[in-house]
């Protein structure tokens, strides 16, 4: 319950998280309640079987907290930073009723030279209560260690991919009926071909978090990081408040990149994810993506991925679609997010 | 995504409105956790069961907003003030698993005289699954021009009752066994036939609204009105604060009801409801109502209806009835609500 | 709707309280986003049906906090103070789906020598749709007197037990398939067997309450004390603010004894419990326990029991176990309970 510290790592190692979690109704709610998302197919039993669902899945994101979270007791508990994602990709739908574990593998150690600190490279999957892997991703964090004058458990750093190939996208979506997608209720006629690469898309709305409603969030998610939940603590930390799970930035994110992204109802795939900034309650949130590129699916003439970038900041609208100042990032930045979506062709 | 403006909208016009919508068990416990409604129709499976429901209705005021939240992304979002309700008609019983849309009906138009807003009446209706109409109710706007040279789209205010008739109450309510209506287990024993017109009754308690209740809320309902999420752009506006959804009101205003109407357990109709002042994070809400008049159903001995207006108060407890000021309403005031409840008889 | 007050109870009377409720999976997700609960058996429908439940069973304390609801708005409206909570057991698991009602059984009076409050006893009984006994607790709470020259309405101080029997423990628990309860899954090798009578736990982790919390929960339990809600009234009274609800305090307690106590998944009775200190919003909760003593169940070889004292502790981290200070409890404690739970041997 100390969790994990660098040393306590190994190349190859594999960890079975605590706690599986069965996915309820009652999630998707508070999800909706949370970020007010209002993509039709995770919103609308009707609309999803309609173009082919079994019934309304669980929201990608929502499965991704989840996952995330299992392994926060054991990967990064003792961590400094969470530094990034790669090769996340949705492998199976899920669905209200299904139980999600989650285990990990070290797949990379590199000791920091001030030797106070590690990095720990893991993969980490998701599966439903039959063994099917939901989710897969490659994350990265500084991990301190207990006593400096430990040796390094090992000394290897990943290759990891800049982005998913297209013909890696889709497992997660059934075929979808077309004909049966109803634009209109949708919220909006744009198709995947109605997007052209290196388009901006500002998504207008800003959305203020509270404190009741990260913590809420996160504990939703299991996620025990104590950064986000323990004021006597983080007061007298870097901060001196508390800081906000990284993955609320990314819900309240997509929920905003609706508007102008309605029809793209999936995210088949997280390129890779820097949190670039923290967020404190009472901040407003905005977000503005660019369609980076854009990819037919291999042997799918039912939807096509848009490789899009999504930027958030806080407490400045993107109506200009800020992004980097220079070298760095723009101030205001707290989010880059490259992943890739499915559409409707 | 910016919204329909003045000179976008047509008398006559047929809006489909955007992301249908599952109701679960989810929607349920979240309605309850923001309102602590105690009602028992709506919060147990055994006494719905057990007077003739198939289980345990949606609360009618949750079917409500989760209609008007779809209807605002086409109707108000460049609306200076929501202005008023009429003729609003539960049509039919909604259940967890039933998937909600809206459609509105442009049915009124007139341009003010400064030529910068204009009044939009839409008749909006809430449909189940199986096009089954639950709901609809008329509300009017005053919505911004986008142009003020733009020519009036039309202009015509329509004709809207003041209350509905008794013979239009009742579809949203199965027969109901009177027998097996256990009065104690309810919470009180007073019947139709035991509340006298004119009489008033405080709701007694108070509620403190905080800044993530109402944002929950709203957006459980998928409602995007900037006003409730954005303190960025609040801060500079008219209140500098975020403005409280007026149906929250509503809702904490019906829960409160229930110390004193704990067997008014269907809200009919909605004659008609004015937000007159606004609601802001950190004060109290307060309540209390008067029977305006009670009236028989055609052809059911089961129920009777009570037409009710309830008040709510702000930081002001409502035992010695605050209403009206002179030709205003008391500063204190901030919804009245004129409805129809079914109560047994 | 004003509740009772001291003279308004009998000895012996029987209270039916209003409202049932259905529990859902809705209030299930609802739980663990207010508590961040990692439990197993109550997270997973997997883990549980592995282990001989039919479906995850509702966290005990969600049951308990449902059913202390319903019997505030006759028992406690008018307390001065909730004293103490005696003879807790957990008699019959619930699952979602049941509803529960709820009937106290007055078993003590005693007026105090003021002549303005006098002091109840009450034994109350959850009850699930079938009639099923599933919990029952006798609390004593402090009463305001209506009309100080009333006659007080008996004069009787029940025997409490001061803790219960192993024999009465593990009603609500079905046999549990040892073999398919995987602690890894779980969190913790720790067995029954592994715990000393003495041990002391750090739960190491704090969490800080924030009013939208603790409002949302006590909503959800129905419970319609003033004292949590109405800030208006709140700050011209004693603490100039709301307080916190104290089963809020219990479910957070008990969600951090995870750390420590991961295989305890069942909470079998509650031997006492003691709000020693109000919490208020703002406030961190940190918590430890100390286990009293082990005893088997008879004719059990899948589980046995651990009686444990958790301290929950505010804005004071527990690595040193703070409990008295002299004669009194140290100032930061605001929790101790007493009760048992199960774990697998």
């Amino acid at each position: 319950m100390n969790g994990n510290f660098f040393e306590d790592f190994a190349l190859g190692q594999n960890i079975r998280h605590a706690t599986p979690r069965t996915v309820t109704a009652g999630d998707v709610a508070l999800y909706t309640a949370l970020y007010g998302s209002r993509f039709a197919v995770q919103s609308s039993a009707a609309f999803a079987a309609a173009i082919g669902y079994p019934q309304a899945p669980i929201d990608d994101l929502l499965v991704f907290h989840i996952v995330f979270g299992k392994s926060v007791p054991d990967i990064s508990l003792n961590a400094v930073a969470n530094l990034g994602y790669a090769g996340c990709r949705f492998l199976a739908p899920v669905y209200p009723g299904d139980t999600l574990s989650a285990q990990s593998e070290v797949i990379g150690l590199r000791e920091n030279s001030n030797r106070k600190t590690g990095m720990v490279y893991v993969r980490s999957t998701g599966l439903r209560q039959d063994g099917t892997r939901v989710l897969e991703y490659v994350r990265w964090v500084m991990v301190r260690k207990r006593d400096e004058a430990a040796a390094a458990p090992g000394d290897h750093v990943p290759k990891l991919p800049d982005a998913l190939e297209p013909a890696a996208l889709g497992a997660a979506c059934p075929p979808i009926e077309q004909n049966s997608y109803d634009f209109e209720l949708a919220g909006s006629p744009r198709r995947w071909g109605d997007y052209a690469q290196g388009e901006q898309l500002d998504h207008r709305d800003g959305m203020t978090v509270e404190e009741a409603e990260h913590q809420l969030a996160t504990r939703l998610y299991q996620n025990t990081a104590r950064v986000h939940f323990n004021l006597f603590t983080e007061k007298q930390g870097r901060f001196g408040r508390r800081l906000i799970y990284g993955g609320h930035v990314m819900s309240i994110a997509r929920a905003l990149s609706f508007n102008g992204l309605a029809n793209a109802f999936h995210v088949a795939a997280i390129n890779g994810g820097r949190h670039v900034a923290p967020l404190f309650a009472g901040d407003t949130v905005f977000a503005w993506s660019q369609v980076l590129s854009r990819a037919e699916l291999p042997g799918r003439g039912d939807v096509g991925a848009l490789r899009v970038r999504t930027i958030a900041a806080k407490d400045r609208p993107c109506a200009d679609f800020p992004y980097q100042a220079g070298a760095d990032y723009d101030p205001a930045v707290i989010l880059d997010l490259d992943y890739w979506v499915l559409i409707p062709r």
